[in-house]
């Protein structure tokens, strides 16, 4: 039997976190039994939040109950969608018959928001750490975080890693070789890794977040709980 | 005055070729003058290779002189380009009045075809670098190469630390560390690096492109000698 893999595309994403897991997820429709989609309310032209649009293939309705779900995050983006009880109510129902649940960065806020990861191992982008335990989960600083169905991502860049695990697991080493090498993932940062000291030391993450606090908490006017916990 | 990076969008392009350095460079509309958009023939929903689609912000015709053009690859969809006059003509002409032309993966063989690329160092997709020679460049493996204005990458992720390299170049370490950091770009590979032994071994490159190849000679009916180049 076909097993459905859909990544979930909503208003004011950030695309990479929704292409790179895709990108390595994709080619699985060549190794097995596996059809990758893309499912959205509408079959519109989708903005994300680095200017151009992502149409989706499916609607949320045509796939109710897929395999395996896949929810990007953003920054207004995922705080609006928790706000959305359309969107919410499919999250929450897919996420429930699915054998796969992932996330990538504040993805894991809208799994958190619909009440899905209480008590979980759980992780997110590096700057929502605090609000992500605030929603009731474990917060855990990895590169990917796995819990029994769950398998959730760190910021953005961390899908493709993320991916990849779910790929061997789903598979085997050699397809996630191969699919590793199809997308030539041999990865070379020209100034190497994060330098964590120097982020904390820039005190980054206030310093990334603050032009944006104003808009997100206008967005949770009407939900003061979460507003609470996310932007306290 | 504003610098404009336009991100080249055609149909079948490999969308993590595009939204990787995309999502890296669109935060310097932050750091600086710029301002990063997307362009394509139609203001369209836009096929990728991947499923969903592409909708750019902006008509080649609106951008015929950006300060910057990254050009992703594919696999059908950049020999497809090659072919379109329209599309050809935009690469050739806002290439050659730009102060950087950057491509991912087979988005170089784009270049290549419009003869700009001729002795210049080059890299591509690993498995095609053999083309890339027959086009008239000097292929190099490298992640990146640098040759005068043009910035080139290799395979699909590779976008990502070619647009690192190239934010550093343009701004400063402190802003490429800033935009690392922010798409939380930390790469673990849960196999570790690529094994080339193995795809060697493997005969990877052979067993990918074989079963696309009568596709991609078809699209290149009408044009031998491209045709003769890349698939002898």
């Amino acid at each position: 039997m076909t097993k459905t893999i859909a990544f979930l595309v909503y208003p004011n994403l950030t695309p990479l976190d929704l292409i790179g897991p895709l990108q390595v997820l994709k080619p699985l429709e060549r190794f097995g039994p596996y059809r990758v989609v893309t499912v959205g309310e509408r079959l519109e032209a989708i903005p994300s939040d680095a200017g151009l649009s992502l149409t989706p293939e499916r609607l949320l309705t045509d796939e109710p109950h897929p395999f395996a779900i896949v929810v990007p995050g953003g920054l207004a983006g995922p705080i609006q969608a928790i706000t959305q009880e359309p969107l919410m109510s499919w999250v929450r129902a897919a996420a429930s018959s699915a054998e796969i649940v992932a996330s990538v960065c504040t993805g894991s806020l809208i799994l958190a928001a619909a009440g899905l990861l209480e008590g979980r191992r759980a992780t997110t982008h590096w700057s929502f750490m605090d609000a992500l335990g605030r929603l009731g989960a474990q917060p855990v600083r990895e590169r990917w975080v796995e819990d029994g169905k769950f398998i959730l991502a760190a910021g953005v860049s961390a899908g493709i890693d993320m991916a990849l695990a779910l790929v061997r697991r789903l598979t085997d080493e050699t397809t996630a070789r191969t699919i590793q090498t199809l997308i030539e993932y041999d990865p070379e940062p020209p100034l190497g890794g994060i330098d964590w000291g120097w982020v904390e030391q820039a005190d980054l993450g206030r310093s990334l977040l603050a032009p944006a606090l104003p808009e997100l908490r206008r967005i949770l006017a009407g939900h003061p709980d979460l507003a609470r916990k996310l932007f306290p």
